[in-house]
C-alpha cells in the first residue's frame, strides 16, 4: 500500500513549514526536503537510472544522506548505504555483488570509481546536479518493491545484502513511533552512522510526524551535547560506547540538557553500571534499550525507562517486543521455548527482510517458517522480558559493529607467518567487546612478539575495516585446542584468556 | 504478517497482569482475556465452525463483545457485528446475505433464529459454553484473511457487507495509536456502539499497549461521567450528540474529570459552538475530531486539540490525514484537485477494505485505482486540513448513523397513500442532521396531516431502524420538482425547507 513516498508527501502537505533537518548552518523545511527528494529523483532519472537500479551511498551523516535514502527509493531505485569504516577490498566485494550504477560519495571512492558508471561527489557536485534537475513526478510503486540493501557481515565470511522493501521500512517506522511514543515536537539527534539501518530507519517515523532531525557528521560527545543544548534535542539513540562518552563529557562540563526525554541505546552489550551512570547524569530523561537487527529493519524489543529498573533483576534485559513485532525463542526443533528456557531468538513481522541479495541459500537458512532466525540465543521471562545470553553465530559486537570471527581469521591466515587463527570477543570497558586473536605461528617465520603483533595488525588493516582488526593478538607455537571433528575450541581459549585477565586484574589491585 | 492474534498474544505475554476490561462489576486481566478468547475459539470449533465461517453478533457493548470480536477472527472465523438499532426485516436481509452459522445475541433474535444453525444467548449460555470449552491452540492465519464484515447502508437501498481483513484492522490500530498518541496508561471508555467499526477497532491498539478498556452497555451521559471519575478514564470517542449531552450533564452536576486527556468525536457534523462548549467544560482535555468510514476500518483524518483552534477558520475541518493513510481529493476525471478545490475525497492505505461481500460491482465502483472513493465532497487547505463540504451519496448522517435516502423513500412509497417521496437531511441541534421527508399523497387515500404523519412513521418503523424514520414528514399533493431527466430536485426542496425554517426561527426570536 504505502511506500517511502508516503512520509515525504504526508510531511510536505501537513508540515510543509516545519523544520525537517538541521545540519550545521543548513536548515530545510519539509516542503524543501520533499522538493529536494523529487529533484534528486529527477536527476537520477535524467542520468538514465531505471526502477530497481542500485544507488550506492558512501558518506557521513548529512542532509544529503537523508535525501538519497528517501529520494532514490521514492523514485523506484534501490539505495545501498555503504559502511565507510570498511577497507577498500571489502567495499569492492559489496559493489561487485550489487552492481550499483551510481555512487554518491563524500570521499575519494578509490577503486570503487571504476566499478560504477558515475560517481557524484558530495556536497558540491551533488548540489549542482540537484539545482539543475527538474522535480520528478514520483512514479507508482508497490509496497513490496525493494527500497534498500544493507550489507552485513556473514558467518561464511562474505558480506550479505539484506533486502528491505518499502513495506519493511514503513512497518518499522510505525513500530518505532509507537515504541518510543514519538510526537511532532520531538527533536532527534542523528548521531549514529546512518549507513546502519538503526541510524536511518527511525527517521521515517519522525518525517511522518513532522518532527525535527538534527544531523551530526560523526559522533563527538562534546558536539552532541552542544546540539542537545542548542537545538533542544529530545531524543537520541547512541550506541553504548557513545553513552559512556557523553556521560564523561557532561560530568566534565555540564550543559543544559533538560530538553532530553529519552536516550536510547542499542547495538551492543551494556553494563548495568553504565546504565546507572547515564540515568544519574541525564535524569529525568529515560534511558531505554533496544534490540534489533538489519534483517528486522531495526527495532525488535524495547526496554523503556531502565532507570526505573535499577536494582531489579530485569536490568540487563533488552526489553520486550514492540507492538507489531513477534518474538519467539525456539528450540532447535522449531518449537517454542517455555519462559526462562534458552533458545534461538526468532522474529516475525512486516518489518522482517525478504532475504539476502542473490543468496537464496542464506535466505532459506535465515527465514524459516516465516520467521527470521537471529542466531542470537536468549530467554524470555514470564513478564515478556528478553535476555540475550549468547550468540549462535561466531560474531563479536564491538562498539556497535558486528564482526564475524571467520572473516578476521581468514585474513590472519593469509599471512605467511600464521598457521592457525582463532578470533573471539573479550569484555572491554569501552567497546563492550574487543576483538581478540590467538594465532599459531611458524617459529621459523615469526619475528619476536611485539613486531609480530604490529605486522599482523598492519596486514589486517589493509584488508578489513579498522574495527575488525584484533585489539590484541596472542602468538603461540603449539596447535589450537580442538574438538573431535577438528573444530577449534574457542570457548576454552576464551576461558583461558579471562582467567589470565582476571588474575592480572587481581594482581594490579 | 500479523493478524488479530498478535495483539492478544502480545498483551497476554507482556501485560498479563494488567487490567484489560472493566465491565460493571467484572474485570479481566489480559491473561484472562486471552484465555477467554481461546476458549471461545475452542467452543466455536467444537460447534463445528470452520475457517471462514461467519459468526454474527447482536449485542450491546460488553466484555463478551470484545471477546467475540477478537476471538472469532483469531480462530479463523469472520465476525459480523449487527446493528441492533435495525428493524427485523433489515437484519434478516443482512443475515441472508452473509449466512452466519451462529448468532451470539443478548436479546431475543426473533426470526433471525430460523436463519442460523444455533443461537448462543448472552450472558449465561455464552458463559456456560466458554467454561466448558478447552482453550484452542490458535491456527495459522494469513494477514489477508477476512476478519470481519460490517454492514452499511447503500445507495441502492440494499445493505453492503464491508469486508475487513486482519491486515486492515491491524493497520488501523497502528494509525489510531499514533494519531492519538495512545499509551499504556490510557483508560478508554468504550461508550459508542461497538457494532460500528469506529466503536470497536480502536480497542485493538489499546490491547497491544496493555491499556484498560471500560465498557458501558449504552451511552448515558451520567453513567459515562461517573465512569470517568470512578475509573480515571483518559480517553473517549463519543459521537457529537453524546458530547453535547455530556456537557449538559457535567454542567448540571460536575464530577472530577481531571483524568481525561482527550475527547474525540466523529461520525457526524458538529457545530463550532458545540466544540467550544466541550472545550470549556472539559479543559484541559483536548477535543479532537476524526473522520473515517467503515470502508477505511475507521480513522482517516484527525484534528488534534480543536480547542486551540477556536476563532481560527480551521475550526470546522475534520483535520489532517493520519500517518499511514493517504487522502486525495479528486476531480471526476480522477486527477488530484488543487488545494482549496472541491472534489471527491478518496483514501488509500493498508486500512482500506478489500471490497463488499458478494457485490463485485459495488466494489469496483468504490475501489478504483487503489483508492476508496468515499462519496463525500471535500477540499484540502494548503496546510493539509480537510473540510467535508457535501456528499455525493444521497445520505444523511443523524446522530452518528448513516441513513441512505433511497432506503427511506422506498419504504414510504410502499405505503398506498404515498405517490412520491423525497428524503433528505436538515440541520438539527441534537442529531446534527435530522431525516426529513416530503411526500406526495393521493388526496383520496390520505387522512388529515397529523394522522398521516403518524401513520407513515408507524409504517416506516416496522420496516427500518428507528433512526432512519423521518423526524418530520411534509405532505403535498402537487408533484415533486424534477430536473429534465426526471431526477427529483432535492436541493430545491431542502432550500425551501431551510427558508421556511429560518423564517420561523426569525419569527420566534
Amino acid at each position: 500500500m504505502l511506500t517511502l513516498q508516503a512520509p515525504l508527501e504526508h510531511a510536505q502537505a501537513q508540515h510543509g513549514q516545519r523544520t525537517a533537518v538541521i545540519d550545521g548552518e543548513r536548515r530545510f523545511t519539509y516542503r524543501e526536503l520533499y522538493e529536494r527528494c523529487r529533484r534528486l529523483a529527477g536527476c537520477l532519472s535524467s542520468l538514465g537510472l531505471n526502477a530497481g537500479d542500485r544507488v550506492a551511498l558512501l558518506a557521513a551523516n548529512c542532509h544529503a544522506y537523508l535525501e538519497v535514502f528517501c529520494g532514490a527509493p521514492a523514485a523506484g531505485m534501490v539505495v545501498v548505504p555503504l559502511n565507510f569504516r570498511l577497507a577498500e577490498p571489502e567495499l569492492i566485494t559489496i559493489v561487485r555483488d550489487c552492481r550499483p550504477r551510481i555512487l554518491i560519495s563524500d570521499r575519494d571512492p578509490g577503486a570503487l570509481a571504476t566499478l560504477v558508471e558515475r560517481v557524484v561527489m558530495l556536497p558540491d557536485e551533488y548540489e549542482t546536479l540537484l539545482q539543475a534537475a527538474s522535480p520528478m513526478r514520483l512514479p507508482r510503486l508497490d509496497e513490496n518493491d525493494l527500497a534498500a540493501l544493507f550489507y552485513t557481515g556473514g558467518t561464511t565470511g562474505l558480506p550479505k545484502g539484506v533486502m528491505l522493501t518499502h513495506r519493511n521500512l514503513v512497518a518499522n517506522a510505525f513500530h518505532k513511533t509507537i515504541a518510543c511514543t514519538l510526537v511532532q515536537d520531538d527533536v532527534y539527534l542523528a548521531a549514529p552512522a546512518m549507513f546502519h539501518v538503526a541510524g536511518i530507519a527511525p527517521l521515517l517515523g519522525l518525517i511522518w510526524l513532522g518532527a525535527t532531525i538534527v544531523m551530526v557528521p560523526s559522533f563527538d560527545p562534546e558536539l552532541c551535547l552542544d546540539c542537545v543544548e542548542g537545538h533542544g534535542v529530545t531524543l537520541m539513540m547512541p550506541v553504548p560506547t557513545m553513552v559512556a562518552a557523553m556521560v564523561d563529557a557532561q560530568c566534565a562540563r555540564p550543559r543544559n540538557v533538560s530538553s532530553l526525554r529519552m536516550i536510547g541505546h542499542a547495538g551492543s552489550p551494556i553494563s548495568n553500571e553504565a546504565i546507572e551512570r547515564a540515568h544519574e547524569t541525564f535524569k529525568p530523561a529515560e534511558i531505554a534499550q533496544f534490540y534489533g537487527a538489519t534483517e528486522t529493519s531495526s527495532i525488535v524489543t524495547c526496554f523503556r525507562d531502565e532507570g526505573a529498573a535499577i536494582g531489579s533483576p530485569l536490568l540487563g534485559s533488552c526489553g520486550r517486543p514492540v507492538a507489531g513485532v513477534e518474538v519467539r525463542v525456539e528450540r532447535p526443533d522449531g518449537s517454542a521455548c517455555e519462559p526462562g528456557e534458552i533458545g534461538e531468538i526468532t522474529v516475525r513481522g512486516a518489518n522482517v527482510t525478504i532475504g539476502y541479495w542473490n543468496q537464496p541459500e542464506a535466505t532459506a537458512s535465515a527465514l524459516r517458517d516465516g520467521r527470521y532466525h537471529t542466531g542470537d540465543l536468549g530467554r524470555i521471562t514470564h513478564e515478556g522480558f528478553l535476555f540475550v545470553v549468547d550468540r549462535l553465530k561466531d560474531m563479536i559486537v564491538s562498539g556497535g559493529e558486528n564482526v564475524y570471527s571467520i572473516e578476521v581469521e581468514d585474513v590472519l591466515c593469509q599471512h605467511t607467518a600464521v598457521r592457525e587463527a582463532a578470533v573471539f570477543g573479550v569484555p572491554d570497558d569501552r567497546w563492550g567487546e574487543a576483538v581478540h586473536a590467538v594465532v599459531v605461528v611458524a617459529p621459523e617465520r615469526a619475528p619476536e612478539h611485539t613486531a609480530l603483533e604490529a605486522m599482523l595488525k598492519h596486514h589486517c588493516r589493509s584488508a578489513i575495516a579498522g574495527y575488525k582488526v584484533p585489539k590484541r593478538i596472542e602468538a603461540r607455537t603449539e596447535p589450537l585446542p580442538k574438538s573431535g571433528p577438528g573444530k577449534v575450541l574457542k570457548r576454552a581459549l576464551r576461558k583461558q584468556y579471562l582467567r589470565q585477565h582476571m588474575e592480572t586484574a587481581t594482581e594490579e589491585t
